[in-house]
């Protein structure tokens, strides 16, 4: 079973990820030969700054020149690791047109052109594996489009972005306020000097978009999901969280509709109960849990980013790509036949907790709810409390569509006796 | 892509699991079909008793001759859910040299001969597949076997019986004794009238040496599984572990020597911190955690038991073996290179917890010291509590090899002061 010839593997990027993939292969290559029934040679790696001293490689092998790599006729296997749309789209569609099968680890890139990729890749008969684009090392996409494929997804909701969990726990366990948390995730390392795209949870949506197409085997667009950041949840909002029984989580959710005929896919932070095992997933942890028909419900945990772990998924889906190479046979690619449409987030069905402050005098009670009710929003609990003057309101709804709710607090703004709405968050995981 | 002649599927049982297959085979065939691409259908039944009422199965695909089913030529994939050794083994071995591809949910079976089974379907080119034989709707052998294949795995720990963690469960949060637990447990559904295999640690042990096996690309057979049941768990060990902030479960640990050398596989109920995850896994539900080199911590949780659950599982793999099939490929076959041997239980190091029945008397404490010295195990903490002429003393050791430490406590039964070991019991998890 076992053949000499070693199949060409070209590393695009050698970074954080790319670097750790290129140690690995080194140093495990005789347990990848094994697993894979034929070596794994890595043939070229296509860098921006070729001067750069990358210990353990040859730098014989280091070009800038990705797409002549590509092209020079003996590569079987493509790893991109370079991240964001371009080159790494163009250098991608090449490999496919080259005849070259493909594992990348681009969530941006796979979330926002996909199924233009997987056409490309069914087209050339190719593979497009992309394990490492979602939660890292956790095994997700391929227990999602494998070990569930004969059964019924019907949600899904996980912390996805280990910057935003490392910060939130900080502020859950020190009370700290969100600036003074970031500042410590930015000295840690845990976030970049550009935070953006993990706290305004722009990366939350990619992950979540890639992830909902595959659970409901459907097309879902990074702009079909709905997405807010973190970047205002306050230390106040914890105070109320634990008055509660909850913490605070930047939470990806995926949901099929009661009526089976829609999706919902929407990233925001959402109070849970601390009973829910979301909420002890502490630091920059990531952990996923799928509800399905037949299953139940199952929990995926583990490191969600990191060079290494994210080398980890590159490298079990370069053995699976390498297998299917030498089988002359290709994995599951795209699964779209469903065509859901993604409704919007007014649709989706959901709990609020919302802060009030207001007036302190009789009847401002009788005027919230009577706002509430006129909105369809039925009221769980109501907490006041007065402070010289002032007094503050704390709601908590029942399940109501979010149009209703966002439709309620838009008509409490308008009421004289409200001053201000403090604060306003979903509540999940009941 | 789709072709229109379906896959012939022979169900093999048709019990709590297979009724369930065979139910969402028919109300999700349009499903199936599309994530294969082609059709499956339920060509035929074997059964044990025709004559019992099969709501939803056509009366007509039912049999008593499984082997003439696997024999008539037109079967194109077995599901095999008769669980134990015999029939199934000799249908499973009729189906490969039939050229049938075969999905099994036999923990028993492919624990005990899953070598000789691997060996039958790599020789007619054929898929064996059995997600669903460990931990239910879990997804773990795919994961394991894909997507860790390009990672290395140290370590195994995980909660993989689901009746024993709900007697645990109720034994911890009620102050139950093991019998009472048991018999809710039997009562409602979880244990089964002759419930040896679960609480003997048989089950587990059966998973341990499937999970081993693929955990370390080595052959680990159940006899090489070390194995402790829980019936010998009581209150008054449950009240100990509280006292030290642990809870018990009964786990399956396998472990890779620090030397990587040898691997370790073994069952025992074992105290745990509160801390850890395994910790909170409630009622029937399992979990396994999973530690590899470069992946690093992941966790796997959900129901590891029930018919729909672990139709789910079984599935997902008819649907990977029929893509297979179609593409004339087979998946990962077994992966048995290391040919790391099993070292014993003795070679394992862990930590004990010991509580001794001894004489209120000066000097105890000083002779129970130097018996641990003797033996190399060093103690981490002692706690004395004396009570009309009698004390108790409770030592926790630090990690040592079991051999060491069962030695140590066989000479501490040998000591006149000390009138009996109440329990003894593993530490794991710190």
């Amino acid at each position: 079973m076992m053949r000499t010839r070693p199949l060409k593997v070209a590393l695009l990027g050698c970074g954080v990820v790319g670097s750790e993939v290129a140690r690995i292969m080194t140093t495990h290559a005789d347990d990848l030969t094994q697993r894979i029934g034929a070596p794994v040679e890595l043939a070229g790696v296509a860098v921006r700054r070729p001067s750069k001293v990358r210990e353990g490689i040859d730098p014989a092998l280091v070009t800038t020149d990705a797409t002549a790599l590509l092209k020079r006729g003996d590569i079987d296997i493509a790893i991109e690791v370079i991240g964001g749309i371009e080159p790494a789209r163009t250098l991608i569609t090449t490999a496919f047109e080259q005849g070259i099968s493909v594992v990348s680890a681009n969530k941006a890139l796979l979330a926002q052109d996909g199924a233009a990729l997987h056409a490309a890749a069914e087209q050339h008969g190719r593979d497009l594996y992309y394990e490492a684009a979602v939660a890292g090392a956790i095994p997700l996409v391929r227990p999602m489009r494998e070990s569930l494929a004969g059964d019924k997804i019907n949600r899904v909701m996980g912390i996805v972005n280990g910057t935003t969990n490392f910060i939130l726990d900080k502020m859950d366990s020190t009370g700290a306020g969100y600036q003074e948390a970031l500042d410590e995730a930015t000295a840690l390392g845990y976030a970049e000097a550009d935070p953006t795209a993990d706290v305004e949870g722009y990366d939350a949506a990619a992950k979540a978009a890639i992830l909902a197409g595959i659970a409901f085997h459907t097309r879902v667009r990074l702009d079909d999901v709905y997405r807010e950041g973190m970047t205002e949840v306050s230390a106040a909002d914890f105070a109320s969280a634990k008055r509660m029984g909850c913490t605070i989580k930047l939470l990806a959710i995926l949901e099929r509709a009661a009526d089976g005929e829609s999706v919902t896919a929407r990233v925001h932070p959402a109070m849970i109960p601390l009973s829910h095992p979301l909420a002890s997933v502490r630091e920059a942890y990531n952990a996923v849990f799928v509800e399905a028909e037949a299953a139940g419900r199952l929990m995926f945990y583990g490191p969600g980013a990191g060079g290494a772990p994210t080398a980890s998924a590159v490298l079990g889906d370069l053995v699976a790509v390498a297998r299917n190479k030498l089988a002359e046979a290709t994995g599951p690619g795209e699964s779209a036949y469903t065509q859901l449409p993604v409704s919007p987030m007014g649709d989706v069905v959901t709990r609020y907790h919302i802060s009030l402050d207001v007036a302190d005098k009789p009847g401002v009670l009788a005027q919230v709810a009577t706002t509430f009710a006129e909105h369809g929003v039925s009221i769980d609990t109501v907490r006041q409390q007065g402070k010289d003057g002032e007094a503050s309101l704390v709601v908590v709804t029942h399940r109501a569509p979010d149009a209703a709710l966002s439709g309620t607090v838009e008509a409490l703004r308008k009421l004289d006796t409200v001053r201000g709405v403090a604060s306003i968050m979903r509540v999940e995981g009941e």
